[in-house]
């Protein structure tokens, strides 16, 4: 017997809008189901990877060129594919990440100065056509997404660096990295659902598993096949 | 009166080939001559290509996957370019830099499995059509150049992490790269010179210089024009 086809289902969305809680209800919904679940995340995913984001996450906003930033994440990404999710998804387990290709596409692609042709380029080169079979969009406005991210960078003051680089960018440039969600979400309509992330965790994690065994059916409502 | 053209001169070749040596002495001679010089090396040369040489030249030799390597070298290179090498060209300088895209096109995209077309793209994507104006590619047999290589290491054991991760590869690596080396300068012969690296330093250097007078000729002849 060979083993069922893993699933690769991705979060995005701007900061503070709950990925890592909502991946954490998710997993526990889906193990419950009886699925072998992996969480993951990007930048990092892989000890070389948390090694990258440590170089992404910190530091002063305008500390890498625009291109290079891009660069980096592909390369984080790349080691994750290769290491991570594809060894994964091979045994048959579901993977979850926080964050993948449609985070570069909005904060670096569109938000960013190096444009969607090139990221769409770079995509191709290292992944070919590699893409999450689900990918999960959390939507919220701009500032209740920094307010939220604010407070969590103040209960973790403790961290020997503050992972608050993207954070510290500026609301325009969240509010055209909303927009670029929006726009991906419509382009990729068989592979995206935008999710309301306002209210609380509970309603949220209602709404993103909807969207889950919607798209997923029969898979998910037993044992995994 | 505006600045004269600065001039990129990259130093290419194998481990041990004596790179850091002979661009000591060009620069000496070239600032002899009356002109700005900058010398600087890849991967690194601005603080951020720095810290992402760190993850690159230490370590295992099988750490990365080989298109996160090259991804990584991209990184780095973009961030040279655009902070270091452009900026001092446009002031009228001479870089000197102790390796540039050549390596990566030997080291990756022939001796290692990323392939020589993905190089050339990803090479387009990032850095359009700059390149050196001249290249000097120190040619050496592989057994002579591991040698001198691992008499250095030997003699720099206190220093933190070894860069010694591509030493490391083995000798069947070291001949491609080597062949990969005379690849490139048979297939751009206005760009690049293949030099003897055998003898001794002050032999080697005269060839340097000699091959940098034929290609620039008044250039470097007196006071920088």
């Amino acid at each position: 017997m060979t083993a069922p086809r893993g699933r690769f289902v991705t979060l995005e969305g701007g900061e503070g809008a709950g990925k890592s809680t909502q991946i954490g209800r998710l997993a526990e919904r889906l193990a419950a189901a009886g699925l072998d679940v992996v969480t993951t995340r990007e930048p990092g995913g892989t000890p070389g990877g948390e090694e990258i984001r440590r170089l992404l996450v910190t530091g002063e906003p305008g500390r890498w060129d625009a291109m290079t930033e891009t660069l980096l994440h592909y390369a984080a990404r790349r080691e994750h594919v290769e290491k991570t999710v594809k060894p994964a998804l091979a045994r048959g387990a579901w993977v979850i990440s926080d964050r993948f290709a449609d985070s570069t596409m909005a904060y670096q692609g569109c938000a960013g100065s190096v444009g969607r042709d090139a990221v769409r380029a770079l995509h191709r080169l290292v992944l070919g056509d590699f893409a999450p079979d689900l990918t999960v969009i959390l939507d919220l406005p701009v500032e209740l997404g920094l307010q939220r991210a604010k407070g969590r960078q103040a209960a973790t003051a403790s961290a020997a660096a503050a992972e608050d680089r993207y954070e510290r960018m500026g609301s325009a440039f969240h509010e055209t990295l909303r927009q670029a969600f929006h726009e991906i979400a419509a382009a990729e309509p068989q592979r995206c659902r935008l999710i309301d992330a306002t209210g609380d965790a509970d309603a949220v994690a209602v709404r993103i598993w909807d969207a889950v065994a919607g798209h997923f059916g029969a898979a998910v409502a037993g044992n995994g096949r």
